[in-house]
């Protein structure tokens, strides 16, 4: 073997000043007993300190141990240990708040919000992003890299990695505060940094995206969406449903409607794209588009559901569920609307519409449980300056009961109503977001509440039909604020019924092949939902405009990040 | 309030046949100590049971209890409580393996694999996806339904809801199985059912991609790929990072490398695609396509990786990942690649090389312990079937020492190496597949290995340049079988280190304007790497074509269902 003649290294050679900074933190979150640190003396980092210097070293930045070990020429040199980062949250996020850390000396990383200078102690709070609270940096004279904060280098923006003792906190904002024992410099901040300390509007930061994580909302945004995402992946799985990825192209003719984007290969490259002269695409003899010149030998379009496709897995698998990106290719510009937006889509077996309804409850009681649980601060956050009254409107559908009434019953309902709509109602009318409104909040008082059992002329062909003949085992989930949260409807089992009604829809039943296969080999009643995720992240946080509800937000004209 | 006046109902009404079925069940899975069901007498059911129905109401199907509620007209009728479905695998999948339901009367819902009829007893065996054991249901000609049996109703493939008392097997592949008491057929199978018993090619069932999840291998696949996606959000949650949904359609300029699908609505409907007149695509004067008019009035293609705006979120929440689909038009049709596939990617803030191979390997030794641990199954059966020797190759990664060696060193013992390789090597050179298996698999005797500090030439423009100015942080994960598995690198954090390099490489800095503000307010190292997530389920599966490893493959003239 010749492994013995390479000459193998576990680190990379550091620059003196890297070297200077390497302490052999042990990581209070997973050892909280160990011996004081050892600390550099103040000449000698003073030695080494790069003032101006836009990024230290990396090997310092994670604050791991990073002794070396000893060298194997024959089988390569190791792997150093993974270990879970010390962050902001895990030192103020539990009960007590910190207390029980009072004494520790720890490293905290991060970036600067604010950062004021008193007398005889500077304050900078520095956020990691872990949580919404600052870290309190209790700055004197005398500590490491002092001068770091007179030279103005610690401005709003910039990335610091500092080091101190957990202090009982004099403020009444926190328990604790981090007295600082030394500074470092990560990144400076250019002054131009356009998230300063005034309250700037949501509008700018969306032209902002790649900065507003920064900012206390979008932070706290970004950490509910990522809670209710994990606690979709909880429901299903304690409840035995699978994760399905339901494909993103799909040139399968059995869609259906909607406003579909075209996925193409035919306009050569991404860097010649913008000077793409029509008379390079392939044309067939009748001056049209030669469909089996690209990527997929026909036209391919991006997906707006996966519910067909699961119905497929639910009929060999039982229970699956996809969570996964869908797309519409209308052109409204609204705060309701997104042209790429994750949607997650349950199918069970051997289920009728009850046993949908009851799914879609207890998936939206459990993930809005679960923020309110995990998530309190951002929480709060969202209750003082985003929807005043949230957590009780959110508490109210963990607590009470979702009630369930059949579209009919709806429409007496609102043409009873004292209210005047924008959009008459009359038995066969699809009901806009006014009606749906009108009565989860004000016939049932904030309770969400199930119309079933729609029109079958307003629905879509694989909805089953009941008994009465014009109506379809459909049901939608209204909630407060948002209308529809959640569509759903029992799928047309019964393979006479289906081309029936394919028939009347004058589908192309040889399109729908695989799909009334379904039907052909062992079939079984199912049932499934769908439900917009970003539209459950508005539910959940107050954030009016959808747009603000998703990292990277895509609308007609709009791309960009 | 005119709630009072509208008819509320709980159930839909039943047809007479539904009826006799609505046996109020307690669920086992969740209250096993109850009372002794309450069955219907075989007159009352025979008089009722439908011998060649398709399909048997859905009310039945859940198995779930239905007793009417109260009706409160003043509120809307209440949602059914909603109960995790008893499965096979709640019977079959614990430590007993079934014995310990001795004697239980419970119902199984699932799908005929085969049927044998012997001289006294039929055996029936179903399965219902949720594990790979079907349940062994023993009937004799006295039990309901059995008519059903003889009339050859019941075939492979057929749907079946079988009620029956939990005995101890005589045969040797099972602890217990099932005396049927009663048995009802839900769906018929068509006799044309492409999937008999005998075994069919991997090659036909991609023709077949909604009927190949009820095989054993595609059922098998789904389960271990549901456990890695779910032991994946596991991972980074208790680690704390982040999820993050990046976006799939856009439009920035820097997304860079790769050939990129181009997404557009200039082509109308998707009815009306086939005939698609190219004179209808909006021109400018030139005779280029007039980008302007389309949907986010400039090109817009499909993502080919996340990391550009997951490097956003880290340096704002530290920690983050993302797990999501990307694309690539690359016109390879082989059994490694996918144009379409899921990619996890995970960046870390205040990190350097190492921390992101402790964290690559980490990640990796976790989600393989997860699935060995928690499909023990489906991971026999893939060390059977698939790939024998596959449990230990996987315990390998888990138990011994990943190791790490430098680009530099690799290519050296690859030039040492006596085995021919089809591409020659030199410094400098990009490794191919059969270089990265020979390390892994001959020269590191089937451990992964993370080759690290490639020539910066052969690399992307964001790697962070080494201090030898030749090479950069990146590094490439190899596993036996699949060669790469894993990619990474630590960022260029030094905005004029970056800038220089943009410059070098003749990109436009203009386009990457925000990426560069990353760098300019408060950069900090970071890192992070990427995973195709269907290269994970091939390596923990043994399947060898890409194409199985995901439920509905896109690749070059293929994008159906």
């Amino acid at each position: 073997m010749a492994a013995a003649a390479t000459t193998l290294r576990l680190l990379k050679p550091l620059s003196s000043a890297a070297a200077s900074l390497l302490v052999p933190l042990n990581n209070p979150a997973t050892n909280r007993s160990v011996a004081p640190l050892l600390l550099f003396s103040s000449s000698a980092v003073s030695r080494h300190h790069r003032r101006f210097c836009n990024v230290v070293s990396a090997s310092v930045s994670s604050g791991e141990a990073t002794k070396a070990e000893p060298i194997e020429l024959e089988k390569g040199a190791k792997i150093r240990e993974f270990r879970r980062k010390l962050k902001i949250v895990d030192i103020k996020g539990g009960v007590d708040e910190g207390l029980d850390r009072l004494g520790e000396t720890l490293v905290v990383r991060g970036w600067v919000r604010t950062l004021r200078a008193q007398s005889s102690v500077t304050f900078i709070e520095v956020n990691d992003g872990s949580c919404l609270s600052n870290m309190q940096c209790v700055m004197s004279s005398d500590a490491d890299g002092y001068d770091q904060v007179e030279s103005g280098v610690i401005s709003t923006g910039a990335s610091v990695w500092i080091q101190g003792t957990v202090v009982a906190s004099q403020g009444s904002k926190q328990k604790v505060e981090l007295k600082v024992d030394k500074l470092v410099t990560v990144g400076v901040s250019d002054p131009s940094f356009p998230i300063q300390k005034k309250r700037v509007s949501r509008e700018f930061l969306r032209t902002k995206a790649h900065l507003r994580p920064r900012t206390n909302t979008f932070g706290a945004v970004a950490r509910v969406r990522n809670a209710l995402a994990y606690a979709t992946h909880k429901f299903f799985k304690e409840n035995g449903f699978l994760w399905l990825s339901s494909p993103i192209i799909t040139a399968s003719d059995c869609e259906g409607a909607g406003e579909q984007f075209c996925v193409t290969t035919l306009f050569s490259n991404p860097s010649e794209a913008v000077h793409s002269p029509v008379n390079a695409i392939p044309t067939t003899q009748d001056g049209s588009i030669d469909w089996s010149k690209d990527f997929f030998g026909k036209p391919a379009f991006l997906t707006v559901s996966g519910q067909l496709n699961a119905e497929i897995y639910a009929t060999a698998l039982t229970d699956v569920y996809t969570f996964g990106p869908t797309f519409r290719a209308e052109n409204s510009n609204t705060s309701r609307h997104l042209a790429e937006f994750w949607m997650i889509e349950p199918e069970l077996a051997f289920a009728d519409l009850e046993d949908d309804m009851a799914c879609a409850t207890a998936y939206l009681q459990y993930v809005v449980k679960y923020i309110l649980e995990n998530c309190k601060e951002d929480m709060d956050f969202f209750n003082t300056w985003i929807e005043k009254g949230i957590i009780d409107r959110l508490s109210d559908v963990v607590e009470k009961k979702v009630v369930q009434l059949t579209y009919t019953d709806a429409v007496e309902l609102l043409l009873k109503a004292k209210k005047k709509f924008e959009f008459p109602v009359t038995w066969g009318c699809d009901l806009q977001s006014e009606h749906e409104r009108y009565i989860t909040e004000q016939v049932f008082g904030g309770c969400p509440v199930i119309v079933r059992d729609y029109p079958k002329d307003i629905k879509a062909f694989y909805m089953r039909q009941n008994d009465d003949g014009r109506t379809v085992a459909a049901m939608d989930m209204l909630v407060p604020r948002i209308g529809e949260l959640i569509g759903g409807s029992q799928r047309e089992e019964r393979l006479a019924y289906l081309e029936q009604r394919l028939d009347d829809l004058k589908l192309n039943k040889e399109s729908y092949w695989w799909y009334l296969d379904l039907r052909r080999y062992g079939s079984v009643p199912h049932a499934g939902f769908g439900l917009g995720f970003e539209r459950l992240v508005q539910f959940a946080t107050g954030v009016d405009n959808i747009r603000d509800a998703i990292p990277f937000p895509r609308a007609p004209g709009s791309a960009d990040f």
